[in-house]
């Protein structure tokens, strides 16, 4: 199953993007997909009422602005450096531990919403990332459980401000957590689509040529390892992000590097998790 | 006017503490303080409201566990360094500006609540911090205009894994962020009775001795700074907490250094916004 949220941005309303395309309204059975929804099984809760008023709920235009497909988590946790080249382009070794960091959740916004280079920017950059959204309350769990506690998977563009993220006193979330720092979407897509999160292309353009272009399967951690990782530090709540990492082809790997600028168009996807594209725009 | 949450774990009530003690239900006015109540005036509201309806609320037993003073926010910033002492103790110079760090909103309990001893942990830490509670939504904000975006003030023990923040892998989030991490209160105390937030002693006990003793006026940069500086890097909205560093005197510092055990009592202060008291244990 497919989520998605549309509507005009902080009144989102909860949708399905059904197997033919159609998108349909599905707030006459919930007002939101957050955190008690996934907690109380909402997901196949839906699932099971979809069967029987599909046909009743509202069809959405296909110019309605997508939201991110969930509402706002605890928090969105990354992984720093987890495909060994990106780590490389990066001047970094592979790590010996997932690197964790966060991101603000006031950068989310929808997967088509403009890119607004922050005041002061010089090095706006973008990641192509796969989101894992988790589906209940998670601590101490071990590696084999881990899969059990996903609700879905969500295609996300970590952007990145180099030189506030490096250059401002060593704490990467200064350069994480500026505002459409986190687009999230189309959809969430629900665990049984996806057969193997370790093993799905993405990729990301720049102004129509490929910029990113590569496997989960080169994670240095897949996505079992970080969930049981993070869970050892924090405990996981239904509807937070663990975004696992960026393969190589940023910006600041580029020789020359290349950063964003006003009219540029960023384009990316992930196997099974749709596309979406944003317009770059300088802050106003 | 100092607000409280009372009641248990995820089913707190918002109440207030009146002058003369007495802590009192205002669930007939609210049914939280949270984004929403900050965002809409809530605590001018709630002000006005009490002139006429104080002595028709109910008053809360003593005993009553208290939570957090206000809900879950979107985050919670950490300011690291902001002392110069501490800095030194830690083996750090004094930054050039403001070192800024996340901490899992997980993390929250109420001010009394234990302090569990996370898996795995050989160096969890104290360090009592004033917490700034933020009013309104504030992003590129000046500091000149920096207090105007404040709701109040909270007693925040920013408890710390050292090994998890210093020795996995270089980004702090994962030492601070475990469950019982943050207790918050007793008060959330509105800025009208907090004359200068830059000049407020503030203390640590461990086991009845003294660990930390300071005052704000040490701080490497003071609120205004601060809030100025974060909003230049992320949006902050109504109910997020900046929590401005730590002074001298946490267990790492120390020579021998030490760090918590079970059976350990941590008592803290500051100066008009009360005590909290946590009893260590491991975690079971």
């Amino acid at each position: 199953m497919k989520l998605i949220r549309f509507g005009n941005i902080n009144e989102e309303k909860p949708g399905v993007e059904l197997e033919n395309g159609k998108r349909i309204d599905v707030s006459a059975f919930t007002d939101d997909f957050n955190e008690k929804f996934f907690q109380t099984g909402g997901i196949e809760n839906l699932q099971t009422w979809l069967k029987d008023n599909t046909e009743n709920c509202p069809e959405i235009t296909k110019d309605t602005r997508l939201g991110s497909p969930f509402s706002r988590p605890s928090k969105i946790i990354c992984i720093g450096l987890n495909y060994a080249k990106h780590a490389e382009e990066t001047g970094a070794e592979a790590p010996k531990e997932p690197v964790l960091f966060f991101k603000a959740t006031s950068a989310i916004v929808g997967p088509n919403d403009d890119l607004i280079i922050p005041k002061n920017s010089t090095k706006t950059d973008w990641e192509v990332e796969l989101g894992v959204v988790i589906g209940k309350k998670t601590s101490y769990c071990s590696e084999e459980d881990a899969l059990d506690h996903v609700a879905g998977y969500v295609l996300h563009n970590d952007y990145s401000e180099r030189s506030f993220q490096i250059e401002r006193g060593g704490q990467w979330v200064k350069g994480k957590s500026c505002d459409t720092f986190a687009p999230l979407g189309p959809w969430l897509v629900t665990k049984d689509e996806i057969k193997n999160p370790n093993n799905l292309n993405l990729w990301l353009k720049l102004n129509g040529e490929t910029k990113q272009s590569s496997n989960t399967s080169d994670f240095v951690f897949n996505v079992s390892e970080v969930i049981s990782y993070v869970s050892q530090f924090m405990t996981l709540l239904p509807g937070d992000v663990i975004s696992t990492g960026t393969p190589a082809g940023v910006g600041m790997g580029l020789k020359p590097q290349r950063f964003l600028k006003e009219g540029d168009v960023v384009e990316l996807g992930i196997d099974g998790l749709g596309t979406s594209k944003q317009h770059v725009k300088n802050y106003k």
